[in-house]
């Protein structure tokens, strides 16, 4: 089995895999950005695919929820959460730093950090956090990576600053995709896509819906739906398992009162750690 | 009156002040991140700041919606709204491109273009739209930037492609920010925040409020608490003043139900292009 990840190797995303493909005998492939990962699963190329969805200080990956949403039709079957230990790493101690890179999540979740200690030094985005610290390893320049402790040994950096990220409670959500529909296992949760009508109230009639079969939403994510300002499709994660009669009632019902719905499959509740 | 935007010269914050500012005696000062701009507001040294809040592809302006949360006490009289045009630019025509810099949502705002014309060309990100104009026009290098006319003229590059933008409804939403309330004028929107209760519905029951008083939501974007996963802080912007008697008595309740409440304030509503 082909599961590929956000590479390359030493990104978050490529210990999520890890921890997903422990037990299974799987080939993991790391990939340059999400966008070209999503669609060679789309292609048929690889089987799955871990892809970070949700951060619990910089929010949703939008990229993740627009390619789900337009340009592909694929599904949930595993979540992955892992805490998110940022470092701030460099080849050479002792050296005045020139330049910090790093993913902007990255650089996000370590926005007190960075305005507190280096206030006057130059940010550049990267790719990936892992990307930053194979760039800071082969430059002559004094630069630092902003990346995990697995990216540090991976490229043999010297970590100056350890867990620099504003907040200890700071996890990332992964999900794991596929083609198909994942098996009921346990307490579940259930990934759905809509856009409401241009109407007033439209979003609070499709709320009372779940309401009405006392179903716990457990996450709401709005996007703009790119035609307007002003429109918006949401990303909803409720309790249960699409084939429960009672999810299975009310999402008929939602699909009947929303302009677009997508069904992105159910999959087992993680617990947090 | 001293008012500040997104610099440097040439960014469509630049745009949106010029616009803001006309037939007022003002002088417009650029600021290089949002953060310092917000702060520099919040310390008062400056009177007003035109920000960006929301993008019709791109979606919200992370950094802006969390400053307002957490960060300072400041509240919105105005909005502006300006069409979006991205050009990739060159310092000469006929020449290989090597990179293509941008800020992340320009990049984002043309993905579908740069994948298909530049599909192998690495992105590097920057802070502003007009700093890559200006990195391009100051560097060596073969570098493309992505930016507006204005940072075209601006900084003396030459337009290869116009209008690369993937969708050509895209228009940006500037907020005017100040240290009081605007002025009631003509028909109003207001802008709150607040988080639920982490209890079932708990979003539920508050879009239920504006129901029951007939109060329009016109737009509703979710952001993580940072305290924990699968808490969220809502930004909604309701039809109405505050001054109002029912928007006033709808938001008393909703204050009542809400764990945090924050009121940006009211201001004209600005017809869309």
């Amino acid at each position: 089995m082909k599961v590929g990840y956000l590479g390359p190797r030493g990104t978050f995303s490529h210990q999520a895999a890890e921890i997903y493909a422990k037990g299974q005998v799987a080939e993991l492939i790391p990939y340059n950005t999400i966008t070209e990962l999503i669609l060679t699963l789309n292609a048929k190329d690889i089987d799955e695919a871990v892809v970070p969805i949700e951060n619990s200080i910089e929010g949703a990956v939008n990229t993740t929820l627009d390619m789900l949403a337009w340009d592909v039709d694929l599904y949930i079957i595993r979540e992955v959460i892992i805490p998110i230990e940022q470092n701030l790493m460099v080849r050479h101690k002792h050296k005045n730093i020139s330049r910090i890179i790093s993913h902007p999540q990255a650089i996000g979740q370590c926005r007190e950090f960075l305005k507190k200690h280096f206030p006057d030094i130059p940010i550049q985005y990267t790719y990936s956090t892992a990307q930053a610290a194979a760039q800071v390893a082969s430059s002559d320049e004094d630069w630092a990576a902003v990346a995990s402790r697995k990216a540090a040994e991976e490229y043999g950096l010297k970590i100056l600053y350890p867990s620099i990220q504003d907040n200890n409670t700071n996890v990332t959500r992964f999900i794991v995709l596929s083609h198909e529909f994942g098996e009921k296992a346990g307490k579940s949760k259930t990934s759905i896509i809509f856009s409401t009508e241009n109407k007033p109230g439209s979003l609070y009639r499709i709320l009372q819906i779940l309401n009405l079969w006392d179903i716990n939403m457990t996450r709401i994510e709005s996007r703009p739906a790119k035609d307007c300002l002003g429109r918006y499709i949401f990303f909803v994660d409720i309790e249960g398992h699409w084939q429960d009669a009672d999810v299975r009632d009310a999402l008929t019902m939602i699909k009947r009162k929303t302009s677009f719905f997508k069904m992105l499959g159910s999959y087992p509740v993680e617990q947090k750690e």
